[in-house]
């Protein structure tokens, strides 16, 4: 195991520099203390504990995730995390990242430099610096929630069983008398958004279903969804339109309505995750649950359990279908033609 | 909940009659015994907790694999599971069960009737009465190891995952210049066996290698696959078998040098599971590992977080590839024809 000598002879500087450096003291200047912690990395020196009167640091990285208000769907998240981490002696710092930040420092020397033992990290997606190169080699504990990296078993997958989520509602549709059924959801630049499409599709054969032409819209923007693909999944003559968000299937209802057409009598509505608001949407938004508290659970299990050196890979909640009014039975014959177009 | 009151009231018995029935009393027949339990799984009774004096217990149910040996794959699964439990205050039975026991008494009956918190099963198989019926709507917080249960959130699955196995052997093999890859594996009695099957096709098709006909076989019988399906394979010229577990690769081995051909310099082959006795081989086998250690600690993390009802569903470990010398560069041409001919 690299120890600090093993820096310091690297660089041609005293240990006691190299200390100084590590431990963040004033009169070393950014420079010097930037290539100590990339030399660190770079050898695979790692801290064998905390500081004295400290206690041992774990990381929860945010980006594109509202965590702050009750109503957010990460509030959950950090909660169930903190609940369990706080009692086993951790403390727990939330930091938000953009891809500039990633860009500019390394994985594994931003885990040094702040002394985190392992990282839960929400939100990232495929185009983020870190998930492109850093995490694939990183030797940081690291939990991901829904991204997976291969081959590095350092870092974990946590998330909801999208496959079972998807399942449950094609057959909740499919009992409802569906079997014209479409699919909106998010862009492929991130890995849940793939995984999502993917376990519709495999939920459709599962159940016997036929895939139809135009019935399958993705985009990152919201507003693709509703003024492109929605109106093209009406005219193919769906009666049923699971989304791959309950932000997206919240988008949906309203534009349904702002069309003339009425949730569920010509059109069932289901989304995915329960976030808060998906009980208070109009009507209130049948959906697939992931509880937010659980995955914040699984995400200091896991994390602990890489700590230890268990190398779990893949750690899926349950999903739940959670029936509320957007879904009701399939309406017989085509539809009307809608009372507005939209803008 | 129901009570024992409730128990009383349903069968027309006294209370004091119930509770001795639940505490194994001598006095109380064993026809009445098993009514009283039998009537306390149906209205839902649950203890809550045990007497006093003892410790609250899990039990590791066992069928189809040998535990008590070092040398054997279930006893580091044993072991890992124990050492995990019993230091968090469980006691831990360790329990062989038959088809017929399970099929004389129900599942929930055998939990309750023994005071067991919760269960972690290895070597069902679907042929099970417990997995075929009882395990679908069991209240009983229960792992199971290679075995699914869809929509019944009191059971988890762990197991290892076997897509990133077999995508790991596939890539080795492709490195080392094969193309034409076979596969021996369990019958279809069982998740797992199911499982790889699908997990090598889908790692051929991501590697772009076409599978060959005649080049999948598959049987319970091991003597099946060597006398009947490795012939096939042979004759279609394959330079590569990967085997659906390491029994399977072993006899593979032994057969091949039986009929004259040299490994890996004819043929290579891969195992699945990292058995104790896989070093051992000759020559010694590349196969892809589940810690079988780290499988038993799963088991618990999984079983303690059902019992905290966090409904984890899926837990796999990181698959990992090890290279010994039952692996090398494809042979150029075609094999010549056995020395020996099979029995």
């Amino acid at each position: 195991m690299p120890t600090i000598i093993d820096i310091a002879d690297k660089l041609g500087i005293s240990k006691g520099t190299v200390s100084k450096a590590l431990n963040n003291a004033d009169d070393v200047s950014e420079t010097l203390r930037k290539r100590v912690l990339e030399t660190a990395v770079e050898i695979g020196y790692e801290r064998n504990r905390a500081r004295k009167g400290t206690a041992d640091k774990l990381c929860m990285i945010v980006e594109n995730f509202n965590y702050n208000d009750p109503a957010a769907f990460g509030y959950g998240i950090v909660m169930g995390f903190k609940k369990l981490a706080i009692p086993a002696g951790w403390d727990v710092d939330v930091v938000n990242v953009t891809p500039e930040q990633q860009e500019a420092m390394s994985y594994d020397t931003f885990m040094l430099s702040h002394e985190y033992k392992g990282a839960f990290a929400m939100g990232l997606t495929l185009r983020d610096p870190w998930m492109k190169k850093d995490l694939k080699t990183t030797r940081t504990p690291t939990v991901l929630y829904d991204n997976y990296i291969l081959d590095n078993p350092r870092v974990s997958y946590i998330g909801v069983n999208n496959d079972e989520g998807f399942y449950m509602a094609v057959k909740h549709l499919k009992e409802l008398g569906h079997t014209k059924i479409g699919y909106l959801g998010g862009g492929e630049g991130s890995y849940v958004t793939q995984a999502r499409h993917d376990a519709f599709l495999r939920a459709m054969k599962n159940h016997g279903l036929e895939i139809k032409k135009n019935c399958i819209g993705r985009s990152y923007f919201i507003s693709e969804c509703t003024n492109k693909f929605l109106p093209a999944q009406l005219h193919s003559q769906v009666t049923a339109i699971i989304c791959g968000y309950d932000l997206m299937a919240q988008a949906v209802l309203t534009q349904c309505m702002d069309l003339g057409y009425r949730v569920p009598e010509d059109l069932s509505i289901i989304g995915f995750d329960d976030a808060p608001f998906a009980a208070y949407t109009n009507p209130p938004l049948t959906t697939i649950r992931q509880n937010q508290e659980a995955l914040g659970n699984c995400g200091f299990y896991a994390l602990n359990s890489l700590i230890n050196q268990t190398y779990i890979g893949t750690l899926l909640l349950r999903a739940e279908l959670i029936t509320r009014s957007s879904t009701g039975k399939a309406r017989q014959g085509n539809l009307a033609a809608p009372r507005k177009l939209p803008i």
